[in-house]
């Protein structure tokens, strides 16, 4: 058996994967919905045909978007994660005892439910725990409605095109502001800065964060399925910077043990490359 | 045309380039050595079909393995290249005028050649900088021969099979130390941590590194064309550490502008993933 999944990072360059079988392919109302299993990556998600995770890899993006604001603000207690259907930033954030309720919205329940079948290891029983609280609506839609109501809120949006386009808007970001505490964090994927194309959707989104928040900062991970392996977050903030106020102290006295993620490597994560700092100061002097 | 160049960088994976033409193709004593053109990333050159640089991504790997050493090192005037036919290596350094003399040491005059031809922006004028002297040798033999002559060493290595193989020897490591001054630091490139095997041959280099030097630290960087691009370099040191003795003010005092490279984004390049901690941690201990 000789077959590969393909992903065009540009029209230019792919990255394929060889599949051992493919283990579901469905339309729900919103994409296309399908998981592989493969020999290198173990099984992988797509929508649209875009990899969204695999289970070898998946450990760096999902510990990258939580803990890095968890050791950062110092009680967080309430939390909206938008997009997240595969469960895995669900899962980083129940290992936090002192957090007390969690809002997950989810555009597309299909995807909760494949997950739910052939991802166990993002899709796990931690969906079920009694502080997660599953909404299955549209996160700009929800976002509206919100009022000082979370410390943080976590973006796990797929790209900004498709189902998830509305997930880098000013008015989006605006909304996200409004809904957080005084001391809130907003964190999102940020796509990658390396084609030229990525990296205009990476600047853009800057743009409009800068434009909603005091504090603003990128932080990048190395995360091999996803294009050019070089992948930013967001940080955005109204009181704590990602830097001066994280409390490395605090967070390895929680005794989480992660595999991508130390309070070390959490500063490094902020030593961003020239160019990519070129990049983002270009429309941070527009502001 | 739909041209396609594929490297593996497992049996399970691999990354393809679309290719305008090619430039090149020959057999040198060493080594299959071929130059194409392509629309993402310009040129790009390998050699036996593995990556060795690209036009658009060679000023991460060349600017890493330059200026880390040369921001920790106070006072570097001799400086051994082993490897680095492609010339990127020597363009980075010429740009120090403190450096008074470079030998480069390549094993395969066809790869000089062909990249003065057809790569001219890493293989430009600065090879015949009147300290570069370029010898044309075994790098494992030219190393043998010399002792205590050096500030810096550079191991711009192909992998560890094929020509390369010796480069990532004890022996070599050890014969890397005598020849090094009693404040000397060695750089090599690492190779990945990220699939199975590219792990096994980053642990085993690490180990064999340790053996040799006192000091002996790992550092990272984003290279979108190398598997997984996740890459990292070897720093080893006789006196220097690479964090302790970083020396921003004098580096930036030097005027040199980077396009990857920053004395902030170099600390961060040692603040590696937990995975890649452990994995060079359990060679350490064996010490």
């Amino acid at each position: 058996m000789d077959l590969w999944f393909s992903e065009h990072h540009t029209p230019n360059v792919k990255l394929s994967i060889r599949v051992d079988r493919q283990l579901y392919a469905g339309q729900s109302e919103f994409q296309r919905i399908d998981v592989f299993e493969s020999p290198e990556f173990g099984r992988f998600l797509t929508l649209d045909g875009y990899m969204m995770l695999t289970e070898k890899d998946e450990f760096i993006y999902h510990e990258m978007i939580v803990h890095v604001p968890m050791a950062v603000h110092p009680n967080i207690k309430k939390v909206l994660v938008i997009g997240a259907g595969d469960g895995g930033v669900i899962r980083e954030l129940t290992r936090y005892d002192h957090i007390e309720h969690i809002d997950m919205v989810e555009i597309d329940p299909d995807v909760v439910e494949v997950c739910r079948a052939y991802l166990p290891k993002t899709a796990g029983p931690w969906l079920d725990d009694p502080r997660v609280h599953i909404h299955y609506e549209d996160g700009l839609k929800f976002v509206r409605t919100c009022e000082d109501a979370y410390d943080l809120i976590i973006v796990d949006s797929t790209d900004p095109f498709g189902p998830g386009e509305g997930l880098f808007t000013r008015e989006f970001y605006g909304n996200c502001y409004k809904a957080l505490h005084e001391d809130g964090i907003m964190v999102n994927q940020h796509e990658s800065p390396f084609y030229d194309e990525d990296a205009i959707a990476c600047q853009r989104a800057h743009k409009r964060i800068v434009e909603s928040f005091p504090i603003s900062r990128v932080y990048q991970a190395h995360i091999p399925t996803y294009p050019s392996g070089h992948w930013l977050f967001g940080f955005a903030s109204k009181k704590y910077h990602p830097l001066k106020d994280l409390d490395e102290a605090r967070w390895n006295g929680y005794g989480l043990s992660c595999k991508y993620y130390t309070t070390t490597l959490h500063k490094g994560a902020f030593y961003i490359p020239a160019y990519v700092e070129e990049l983002l100061k270009d429309v941070e002097s527009e502001r």
